[in-house]
């Protein structure tokens, strides 16, 4: 069986929701899993000195219009959130919980999470607004929000950010398809490319 | 007839290269014409606060192995040069001075220009290196090098790079049809889309 793509983003990065919702579909043509895995683009950046795109001069009033309009090209609901960036420990924990119990239960809730921030500017560093999101899905809230703060689920998504880190991994979306790593929506094409032949 | 396409890019940025290399093809075929306008990074990252990718911690082994890549894809001669980034004054003067007086032949020289930086390793920061490379075209060498440090042609130079900057361009290739700004050779593809039909 082919090796799954690897799929790194912070729930606060929309180019990261735009390519969540084209990932799965892209890879599933190519017989292709997607293994997701959040991280947090705020310890990211302490290494690589990165800055959000939206937050530097000129660039920031771009990357607003940029982003709009690839939504609608896209077709994808989008509206910037008044708060943003954000931190995200609360989504990626939820997310790795989740997804060590019940991996497909754990991709939807990834997806209604981009969606509430991303299009509804619900405000999801909130673990109350998490749990809601992933309550409606049918996880249990309250055991949601008591394994936000368990130190074992912490050590979780913070073996991941370092293995993040370690692997080279320095923005959101980045992409990983057999040892080739990929950084950006815009870099699809070359994932579909990719799979389909590397060159 | 319709407006041209402006055409940002600075003789230093390969992927200002790559977006050369294809601009005027993808225009032709919505009937526009392409207005070229070289400019010089450094001026505008003083504002932006940017750096040339390359040079970023992580972001810099990504971003070579992604333009190797990408050059492969796109079927053109690449090769990181040794000295990178150059200042591009020389050949930004270059180009406004040749095509003040021969559109057609500016542009080829801006190509023949891009090829001996990024697929020849000259150092076309050097004011001998773009003469060569323009005489080689049929250019007259001694009255250009002459032209390098005509104050006029200078001024000409400052005037497009305050006005790339006084219209929001803060990076390389940066591409506006009707008004609306594509940064990146990545968006050549909304280019085109936007040349189809705007969203």
């Amino acid at each position: 069986m082919a090796n799954p793509i690897d799929f790194y983003f912070d729930f606060s990065s929309p180019y990261g929701y735009f390519a969540s919702a084209k990932i799965d579909e892209l890879a599933e043509k190519y017989g292709r899993a997607v293994t997701w895995r959040p991280i947090l683009l705020g310890a990211v950046f302490k290494i690589t000195g990165g800055q959000p795109l939206p937050t530097i001069p000129l660039k920031g009033s771009y990357a607003a219009h940029d982003l709009a309009r690839s939504a609608r090209l896209l077709k994808l609901p989008f509206k910037m959130p008044s708060k943003f960036p954000i931190g995200t420990t609360a989504p990626a924990r939820a997310y790795y919980w989740i997804a060590d119990r019940d991996l497909a239960l754990a991709r939807k809730v990834a997806l209604a999470l981009y969606r509430a921030y991303f299009a509804e500017d619900r405000d999801i560093s909130n673990p109350e607004v998490t749990g809601n999101v992933a309550a409606k899905l049918g996880v249990d809230k309250a055991e949601l929000t008591q394994a936000l703060n368990d130190p074992a689920v912490k050590e979780r998504l913070r073996t991941e950010v370092d293995a993040a880190i370690e692997r080279g991994v320095f923005g959101s979306p980045y992409i990983v398809v057999d040892g080739e790593p990929f950084w950006g929506s815009d870099r699809l094409d070359q994932v579909e490319q990719w799979l389909r032949a590397p060159w």
